[in-house]
């Protein structure tokens, strides 16, 4: 699927996508991040964690809603598929445009200028550099890619809660998996 | 504000809200349960209060912003009220029409045909009767109404997912609290 395909079919599926209240999704993403740091009594590495997890097992639950409903079901690279994550996927579950950079045959980069996740969010200095507060997208990333039978590795290597201009998330292929749930998704 | 009147501004304020995808905000809520699950150690009672809690923080930050919007600063009784609560402000947050039943002079109920909270959500038989999934929106509507001055009592009386042909929200008040941030929200 070309990038501009990918592009039209996330708006079209943005469209018809039943939605709810961004500030209150915000707001309830709000109270989850703070009852995590609160079971995590504060240590940051295991609320960046236990909040990657919470995104990879909602990643495992979305992705055969979104194959349905995209029709993204004939990806023939590692390439394609970023396309479709970013342009498709993002699109039709955040509603936002996302910049795809591939970087190499296994990496790519996913670039947003606005996060909804942020709206009314400001992070007290101590978790400022630290709490990945999306890094949820890590784990919905590495959860879904799982699916389909690619192991990778998510990073938010920008955030713009921490001053950066933008978020980032590289994801890095680590490896093919050979069985799974993806027989759908590969080449044909 | 008039029933239809209210009604109206809840359709032009839900066009123009940002949006998220309602399944995401669905599995994030349910990520939200799991953990208050945990914490909770299974003790219901303790699930469903710590969720109207959760949800009477999001009332309490909600608020302003739904007056700013919705410009439904002239409310006369706890009548005009309902209806604005039932037909702008859950139409404003969820995109859903809710019934309002005037039950007495301090008494009214909410009516969801739907809930996009319920999403993918089938609670296992030992919850199945007691916890009070939707119990966050009594807490949002507990917050919002205290900060415009009402202290009222809200009850989840009927539940879908307890087998029940709609939710119903009653709302009791209980005292007009003389001072607070409601000032601006009192008879013109």
């Amino acid at each position: 699927m070309s990038k501009s395909s990918a592009s039209t079919n996330g708006a079209t599926l943005w469209a018809k996508t039943p939605k709810a209240n961004a500030e209150l999704f915000s707001l309830t993403y709000g109270s989850l991040v703070t009852e995590v740091v609160r079971d995590a009594d504060g240590n940051v590495n295991e609320i960046n964690e236990q909040l990657e997890k919470i995104g990879y097992s909602i990643g495992i639950r979305s992705v055969d809603e979104f194959l349905a409903k995209s029709n993204a079901a004939h990806c023939r690279s590692l390439q394609d598929t970023a396309q479709v994550l970013g342009k498709t996927a993002f699109k039709m579950f955040l509603g936002i445009d996302c910049d795809v950079q591939i970087l190499s045959p296994t990496t790519f980069s996913l670039i947003m200028q606005e996060n909804p996740l942020y709206l009314f969010v400001e992070l007290p200095e101590n978790y400022k550099e630290t709490l990945q507060y999306a890094i949820l997208y890590c784990g919905i990333i590495r959860g879904a890619l799982e699916m389909l039978n690619y192991k990778v590795e998510c990073t938010l290597v920008k955030n713009i809660l921490k001053g950066d201009d933008v978020d980032e998330i590289k994801v890095e292929l680590k490896q093919i998996l050979q069985d799974g749930a993806g027989d759908d998704y590969k080449e044909d």
